[in-house]
């Protein structure tokens, strides 16, 4: 029996041990704000579709679950910003409605800004004083990691407002580029194999004893049945993708998922959502730049990823599969930090033992698994059960973490989860079939 | 491990013995003409949303399915007939439009039973050759199964058509009533608990040799792991529900899937389907009735069925935990036939043995499975493949069959599936919840 | 000063002389069934669009009026058929939606027929008896000129339901033919010159004293003040349409009204509604046709027609300008009767005299004017108020009557009115010109 | 016969003389920078509804006009601007969609004051130099009342803006408040009656010789009949309309046209819009104010004057009425000048002479007059030929500005035009009867 949750890098810390807590907090918090410095007030407004939000709104809601649910200050809030940086929480009172983001010019960004400083302040008097007690802890720990989550959403949202503009403009001219490579030949084989089994995945209850952080979605750790299987040992790519394309892939009924279909012909899709129609160019976090056909193809919506594994003769892998394949995996990849190219690039280096490639960093990995309820899930107690559950309808599940997910945030239990027409996350796929 | 498929009613007939298909195919499609004959040719047109289609182009396209798979006389389809009656094969030609079937009054419903009388007679005479090919004969099985699907579509779509009618006409007068009854007292459990399982679902894949007509999306048959828990002996009747409207079940965001809220908002839902706002009476085949309190629960989305067993602390079971349940019944239970009421009704008698109650007939039941392949899947080849793998996408699995399937024509292993919005099929739910 | 209300044909019965009112009273309501005769039930329930109702709810709809607004037994309208048949009287109760009443199979058209019976019976033994009162005698002639709108709109709708089936199937096969005709040389000039004037449109408030009927809508007769101007002769002709066509009138965003800019974009309109792609054909209510270039232009959205004047030079005519044109011409044309071929002709005789020709039937006629109340208008009192007056709002004027309007139904002064976007009509156009 | 045009104040400079047009384009140019001044790059940035664009839009577009049709400068327009900053001209090339003005941040409101300085440089050399020919400098003049039209709407959609935040920020905070005052009483006539005329409207057309500039679509002066009629003497107030809210009017149908009615009940519109739910206050430029019920009513859609004149036992005027009451007031009230209130405040001393009040300023007045083409219209040549023609279709014509109009952009002759629906202008009624 495999045991994909044993190998993790960075974990989080340990909510009992205040002293990394407030370390790590600090250190998120911070990131938030270099990740908006690029942006000027007016870029942090925009708001280019209702599935995206303003990067100003990004730091201000994350900031409102610190003072909403962490701190106990009633004056923590100013007047009227409440209902403005509640995401979905019903629990929590009323909501300036989703797609209507955009059109909120006050409070400033710096207004926002200055309001985060006062509540980081506030939060680590609060870790500085003896008396924290456990349970606010461990809201602050799902607080931290829920910043994290917005970090890739302002990076995927902002990208997408950017590349409404005609006029393209970079998040930043300054990032280091993904350069095509050629790697030494790897002699690895493409498939990997894979009897029946009854695997373990996902993970233990978190805040339990003993526990690592997981959101309660990637719980409980429990038995599956692997079906005999096989699963490609590297995500799939531009040139094979571009393949699928030039073969008429976009105008073949027959591949595709009705829905998807449907969709295709209504919206008129030709290509990734970010391919230039030159053939030559993708948009980038950097802008237009040239598409590398070694890098692992991306913004994809699930529709996509399932005709071209149809295409190829193949499908996409369950996740469980993904899953008991990541086990052997060590927790590393192209992930977002300070030095990072946000965007994906080829491997760097040939592979020769077999292990499959580029499970985590690089590109978000859609399977073929409805988001839903793990046997013996149950959701967090009180408000934060909404955090997760009440979205297990019409999604499906991603996995991997991409180039825009910040290093550390990811485990071989995390379960991303988007409507199978969503393509503005870095997402793409890996192939699996059954055996012959 | 159990084995649900073991236990089945009136197979359909082994392709192999032409005797006995012919018998068949003829019973069954004298039954369609029997359950329009209530209809005027004005009810046979009525399409009252894109969902649903007229009566006469149910009989339609049934007859085009044979006249197109089946037979192979150029003239078995009169000039422009085919663009008209073909659903969703995009391999076999243009379609008019779902959404604009109703808007057709040519040809007549006269024409089409004479059509439907015509093929009838090609197709018998084909059986009657010496010369029918295997490959023939088993698209003629998979079409008469496809029209028994049409048969209880033509049913539910009717019952839709005639309650948008102010006047609210009955589809027939002496239909026998589901009488409420006050049974024996039942002294079994309320619920069956299982242990962990390896269990058998799904059906060995056919025309395989020895094996049972199934769909394709029910094959292969294979091994899955059964999670503890427990699933209730009866399906939720009437009063149960009545109890989560009437405790504020429609007004309590938190109870409901977050699609499912929006949803209920945007549409007021208060209440099934059917039910009258008088709180007394449910739209019928036979118009408005008395509601049976204890009879089964119907004309529920799956947002609807998923917030009653949120509220009532529990959860939908999933397919394979319901497929396990129904290894141990019977396949019998209140279906469609020429006596049948055609709504559901409550147990008649009371049983002791502790197996679950009303697992087949009176209403399909959703489970929380997303509709998807099964391990191994392999979709029908040619045009037919369109069948039943390019829907898994979006919709959710349910299982049972209603008061409105004919007789006959579902087993253990048989998977309906539909959006999660809808609610005009026989649909209720049985609950389900996790070991404590 | 020009007297337009001066020539008229046939005009409607004054209702003081009751013998005359019920000799028409009876032959118009038989017109309605000899209409709907070449219709089967099927035909009758159709509704392509929702601002196109079934040929039954016409018909029912019809009686409705007498039954409601004349009769004053409480019994002469069955059970929940008020509801139905209403169409936007908010006065008199609640209605069943617009848009739905192609979902309506019940009451049958053998109900309504018979209905017709019924109400016709009791109308006529209404008006034998002595004592009928002058208000009640004056509704039912609003009610006979209200029916004989719908037997042009009955025509209009099937035609376009008829349209809406690939098969394409005619309303009759029995229509005799508007033969294209070589006519001699009409030697009268193109355009008709008028110096600035004043002039009286409109009419007499009818029911006053001496009044002939017309609508309120038309009333009072009131002092206009033309405008020097030229108007156009004869009507556009199919031949002059498809210059425009061929010339890229379609594809031309300058000669558009921006609002029909955006509607042809976004509808993909590429010639007038009925033609064919063929180029050589039009869909009639004898089916697919030859198109005749001599004859009107017709089923042409004021969009279309606007566009097509500003490329040839011109302008639409203002409905001042075309009722003082009206006023020299013989109140005839191609209208609909028993025998008539229901779709527009070339003229058949040359016509010397100068005098405009086929202002009267064949297609009406767009104008520039948008369709307001005149100076001093007053709408009807009580419920039947709310006949014209509400619509007074985003629609424009057709003048003159169609091949599909009833013979003696139009006068100088009648005021039809359509949104700008409608095409299902017969609406055609005649070019004016400002003096250069 | 009246003249109207005769009263008006700061005329536009006559473009023969380049000295007074340098001076004023100069002092225009420089409002709108004052007018920007109070927004912040966040602020300038919104869009809150499709018919709104965002003020750094404004000031961009109002700058590309000159660009594009004034100066000769290739490079005077920044690469890929031109698509930006289009607003309709299909004659100027592509456009970028309006609905999506809101989601550029680049070119920055920095970068696009910057640019108005430089193209400001521009045409002033263009003016210092000797050879300006006459077409330009007309068309330079087109520009400065254009830019004028502007500042009007980027005050009424910046105020749609900040009342879409629910913390309802103030545009400007300093503004003097329009006081409620109490006049001396106002012994004259509530209404104005005049006799049936032929008068004269409209403006000659510019830029003929001796013609004061008007725009295309306020031409030719013509000569027009106008019936027998009264016209109030002051404009609808606060209170009156609160009586009619107070009456019901929102929930009457017969009050309403029958698009109005829809609108009302789909939007489920109660009051005015800027009205606050509590009765008493109304948002402004200032933020939430007190409701003054002497002032004249604002932010009504043509619907609800028009259901208000209803309900009054009244009518809207035609703007031939309306043009001329107008004739004999001078051209003077509450506009938009530095030292403006920006909102409608009621009138401030008592009259006895009995002219109409409040002719001019406070709010624009709907007319029952469709915005259409006067007799012997003729649209500017070339591509400004787009500037108003291709809008007379579906809207309605409203008179005598408004308080965020500029002082001396209106006078008698102005036709404003906006579709019936729409609400967020400074848009009120003034009454109008036909004589009993």
């Amino acid at each position: 029996m495999s045991s994909p949750q044993a190998s993790r890098a960075t974990p989080a810390p340990d909510p009992a041990t205040g002293g990394k807590v407030r370390e790590w907090f600090a250190s998120v918090r911070s990131r938030s704000r270099r990740l908006a410095a690029p942006l000027s007030a007016e870029d942090a407004q925009l708001q280019s579709m209702p599935d995206a939000s303003p990067a100003k709104w990004h730091l201000a809601h994350t900031t409102w679950f610190f003072a909403r649910f962490v701190l106990d200050d009633a004056d923590a809030i100013p007047d009227g910003w409440d209902v403005l940086f509640n995401s979905y929480y019903v629990g929590a009172g009323d909501r300036h409605p989703r797609a209507r983001r955009g059109v909120l010019s006050r409070p400033t960004l710096a207004e926002v800004l200055a309001w985060r400083e006062d509540i980081d302040a506030r939060v680590l008097r609060m870790l500085d004083a003896a008396c924290v007690d456990q349970a606010r802890l461990e809201t602050l720990v799902l607080g931290v990691h829920h910043e994290q989550q917005h970090q890739e959403l302002l990076l995927t949202d902002i990208k997408h407002a950017l590349w409404c503009n005609p006029l393209a403009p970079a998040y930043r001219h300054d990032l280091p580029r993904a350069e095509p490579v050629v790697s030494a030949v790897d002699a690895g084989p493409a498939w990997l194999a894979c009897d029946e089994a009854i695997v373990e995945i996902g993970a233990p209850r978190w805040p339990d004893a003993g526990a690592d952080f997981a959101y309660d979605n990637e719980t409980p750790r429990h038995r599956a049945l692997l079906a005999a299987h096989a699963i490609a040992r590297r995500p799939v790519d531009n040139a094979a993708y571009a393949a699928f394309v030039a073969d008429g892939g976009y105008r073949s009924p027959t591949l595709w998922l009705s829905d998807g279909w449907d969709l295709v012909q209504r919206e008129g899709w030709q290509r990734p959502l970010y391919w230039h129609e030159d053939g030559e160019r993708e948009f980038t976090l950097a802008g237009w730049q040239p598409r590398d056909p070694r890098a692992p193809v991306c913004h994809l919506s699930h529709y996509e990823a399932d005709a071209f594994a149809r295409w190829a003769g193949a499908r996409l892998p369950t996740e469980i599969e993904w899953e008991a394949a990541a086990a052997s995996c060590t927790l590393d990849g192209n992930f977002a930090d300070d030095e990072a190219p946000l965007h994906p690039h080829a491997a760097r280096t040939a592979s020769h033992d077999g292990a499959p490639q580029g499970m985590f960093g690089d590109t978000w990995e859609w399977t073929s698994s409805a988001y839903g309820a793990y046997p013996g899930f149950r959701p967090l107690a009180g408000t934060l059960g909404e955090y997760n559950g009440k979205f297990m309808s019409g999604q499906l599940v991603l996995r991997g973490g991409s180039c825009a997910t910040p290093r550390g945030h990811v485990r071989a239990s995390y379960r991303n989860f988007f409507p199978p027409h969503a393509r503005w996350q870095f997402s793409g796929l890996r192939l699996a079939k059954d055996f012959d």
